[in-house]
C-alpha cells in the first residue's frame, strides 16, 4: 500500500463569539466569516459558539454551494453552539452532553445553560474514516482561583473517553475546538495523554499566525484586555488535535492563526482567533501511533494529578450540599414553627393576635422560597457529588490499568 | 480458526427494585439476590434499580468471591441504578445519560430524578472483546395515553446509536436491561433494527420461564394486579440482546426467567422477574450479521413510524413551551402593574392606602412564585424541544441514509 497518494485536509476552526444580544457587531461578522469560509474553500468547518439557530440557518445557506453537508447540535436551553461545515458527506452524527457544566445560578456566567457537549461527526474521504470531533469546555472565569477546575476536567476526561470509545473503527481522528485550557494546564495533558491526540500546533511543519499559537490576543479589540495582562502575548485555548488511529499517518504540513483584525476589514471575525491546519494523511504499512499514551510517557502521573484535582472539587461539592441541605432543613423548621404558632392562636391558645399578619405571612413566603431555593440546589450538589464520584473512580481505574500494563 | 472451542457464557439480568424507603421487603429481597447470584455464578451480572449505594456496597462485599469484578454507574440525584458484576475483569466503562427523562415536576413517577442512562462495560474473555451495555429506559405508566413515548424514543434512538458508536472495535456486544417497551413496541423495534441487535428469547434453542418470556406477571406478589390486566400473561419488557460484530457467531442455547416466587422461599426476588441467559460464542471464518439492518427488513418503516411519534412529542413540547412562557409574561406584567401601582401610592398620586397591605404582599408573593415556576418549566420545555428536535432531525438523516443504501 506503500506510496498511495497522499489526501491533503484542510480544517478550519473557530470560536465565534454569536451570542444574540451580547456579542459586539455579531450579524456583521457571521456574515465575515461566511464570505471567508465560502472564498477559502475550506474542506472542513469546525464551528463554537454559533448560538443562534438562524446564524446556522444564514451560514448553511451561504455555504451550501462549497460546503454541502452541514450538522448542527442541539443541546442545552440554549444551544450546543457546534456546528459542522463540511465538503464531504456526513455520514453519521452523535452528541454527548457532559454530565458537569458549571452552575445554574452562576447567571453572569451562563455556561450552565449551554448544555455544553462534544459533537461528532463520521465522515469518508476516498475510503478513509474519519471520526470529526467539536467541542467546547467550561470556561475559565479567574485563573488564580478557578472553581470550574473540576468541572472542566471531568469535562476532558468524559471527552477523552468518549473519542476513545466511539473511534475504535476510524482510520483518521480529528479534533477542534475552544478547549479552555493551556496547552500545559492538566486537562489538556489528560485528553492528549488518554487519547493519543496530537497537538497540530505542536507538529506543524509550517506555522503562521499569532506568536505562541495564542488565540485569544490583546491585539483583538474585542478581547477582554484586563483578563489577558498576565499574558503579554495572548493565551492559546484553540485546538486542531489528531491522530491516525489504524494504518494511516498524519502530518500536519501547515498552521495559521488570525492575528486580529481580519485582512480587508475593520473587525476581527471574533474575540478567539482561528486556526487553520493543513493536513497530509498517508496510507502506511503499518499502524501508527495507536498505542495508548504514546503522547504522554508520564501518563499515570497526568491521571494522578487530575484525580488530586476531581478530589479538590468533590469535597467542595460535598460541602455545598451539606450546607445547602442544612439550609433546607432550617427553612422547614421556620415553617413548621409558624404553622405551629398559627394553629395554637386558632385554637385560642394565645390571647389575641401575637404577631403582625403582614409580616408573619411574609416570614412564611420568605421560608418557603428557601426551602424551594436549598432543596433545588442541594438536588444539584448531589448531581455534582455523584459524577465527579464517578469520575474520581474511573481514574482511579485508568491509574490501575496504567500501572499493571505502564 | 474453524473448530475453535466454543466459549459459553452465562448472563444474568435484573430490575432489582431496590428503591430505597419504598420497595417493600428490599433489603430481604437484596439477600436473597445477593445468596442466589453467589450460588449460581453466572458468568456476567447486569442489575437495574439498585438505587442505594449501600446496596450495591453489601452486594459488592457478599459477591466479591465469585464475582471479583464490578462497577457501579453514577448518575443524576439518585443514580443510575446500573451496577454489573463479573467473573472477568472489567477493562473500561462509560456512561451515556440520556438527553431526556421525563418531567422534574412529575414527582410521582420520580423517572427524571434516576438520570437514566445506558452503562458500558469492557470485557476480555479468552481474547474475545465484549462490550456489554445495561440499560433502564423511561417507564410506561399509561398504555394508552403513554405520554412519555417520545421521550422512550429518544432514549431508544440514543442508546442504538452510542452502542453503534461504541461497539465498533468490539467482537460480541451484549445489552442487558429493563426496556420498558413490549416486544413489538416502535422502540425496541428500532433499537434492533439499526443495532442489528438479536433478542435472546426469540433466538433461544430452549426455553424455560414464564409463558412468553414475560418478566411482569401477575403471579408475582410485588406487581400491581390492575396495570396487567389487559396482560393475563403478563408483559415482557426486560430483555437480553445481543449480537457478534466481527468474525463470531453467537447463538442463545438456553433462556430461563424466574416465575414469581423464588424456589424455597415466600417472596419472589424483585417485582421483575430475572432473565438468564446462556449464550455461545465461536469463531467463524467470516464475518457474520455485522450488516445494519439483518434484524430488521423493514427499517425505513420503522424510522419513519419512530419519527412521526418524535413528531408528535415535540409538537407537545412546543405547546408547553409557549404555554409556560405566557404565564411567566403574565406574572411578569402583574408584577409590574403592582409595582406601578405602588410607586403611584408612594408618590401621594393616589389618597390614602388603597389595597390592604396583606393581601397586596400575597399577590405579590404569588406572582414571584408563578413567574419563577412558569420561567424554570419554559427552560426545562425549551431543552426538550431542543432534544426532540436534534433526534427528528437524526431520524430523516437515518431515513435518507436507508433510502440511498437499502
Amino acid at each position: 500500500m506503500e506510496g498511495d497518494p497522499t489526501l491533503q485536509l484542510r480544517v478550519f476552526d473557530l470560536n465565534c463569539w454569536a451570542i444574540r444580544y451580547l456579542s459586539k457587531r455579531r450579524q456583521e461578522r457571521v456574515r465575515l466569516i461566511g464570505d471567508m469560509l465560502r472564498q477559502e474553500g475550506f474542506d472542513l468547518v469546525l464551528l463554537q459558539e454559533v448560538w443562534s439557530e438562524r446564524d446556522y440557518s444564514d451560514l448553511k445557506a451561504k455555504l451550501g454551494g462549497c460546503y454541502p453537508f452541514s450538522h448542527y447540535f442541539r443541546s442545552g436551553v440554549i444551544g450546543s453552539g457546534l456546528c459542522v461545515f463540511s465538503r464531504f458527506p456526513i455520514l453519521d452524527t452523535l452528541l454527548y452532553q457532559y454530565s458537569l457544566n458549571g452552575y445554574p445560578y452562576m447567571l453572569q456566567h451562563g455556561d450552565w445553560f449551554c448544555g455544553k457537549s462534544v459533537g461528532l461527526v463520521v465522515i469518508k474521504i476516498s475510503g478513509i474514516v474519519f471520526n470529526v470531533y467539536v467541542t467546547h469546555l467550561h470556561a475559565e472565569y479567574c485563573r488564580e482561583k478557578d472553581a470550574y477546575l473540576p468541572h472542566r476536567l471531568v469535562q476532558a476526561w468524559e471527552l477523552a473517553q468518549f473519542i476513545r470509545h466511539t473511534s475504535k473503527a476510524a482510520d483518521v481522528v480529528l479534533l477542534g475546538g475552544d478547549l479552555n485550557m493551556h496547552p500545559e494546564d492538566v486537562g489538556i495533558r489528560l485528553l492528549r495523554g488518554w487519547t493519543g491526540l496530537r497537538d497540530a500546533f505542536a507538529e506543524a511543519t509550517r506555522f503562521e499566525g499569532c506568536e505562541d499559537g495564542c488565540t485569544l490576543i490583546p491585539n483583538n479589540c474585542f478581547t477582554v484586555k484586563t483578563e489577558l495582562l498576565p499574558f503579554p502575548l495572548g493565551i492559546r485555548i484553540d485546538y486542531i488535535l489528531y491522530k491516525a488511529v489504524s494504518s494511516f499517518t498524519v502530518k500536519c504540513k501547515e498552521l495559521k492563526t488570525t492575528t486580529g483584525t481580519a485582512p480587508g476589514m475593520d473587525i476581527p471575525f471574533s474575540d478567539h482567533e482561528a486556526v487553520m491546519a493543513t493536513l497530509h494523511i498517508q496510507r502506511q504499512g503499518q499502524a501508527a501511533d495507536s498505542n495508548l499514551g504514546t503522547a504522554e510517557p508520564m501518563l499515570a502521573d497526568v491521571v494522578t494529578e487530575a484525580r488530586t484535582e476531581v478530589g479538590v472539587g468533590l469535597r467542595a461539592a460535598q460541602r455545598q450540599r451539606y450546607s445547602t441541605g442544612r439550609m433546607a432543613v432550617l427553612a422547614l423548621l421556620l415553617l413548621l414553627l409558624q404553622a405551629a404558632a398559627a394553629l395554637g392562636t386558632l385554637a385560642g391558645l394565645a390571647a389575641g393576635q401575637p404577631f403582625p399578619k403582614l409580616s408573619f405571612s411574609l416570614l412564611a413566603f420568605f421560608a418557603i422560597g428557601i426551602l424551594l431555593l436549598a432543596t433545588g440546589l442541594h438536588l444539584f450538589h448531589t448531581i455534582e457529588v455523584k459524577m465527579l464520584q464517578g469520575t474520581e473512580e474511573q481514574l482511579r481505574m485508568a491509574l490501575r490499568a496504567l500501572q499493571e500494563h505502564p
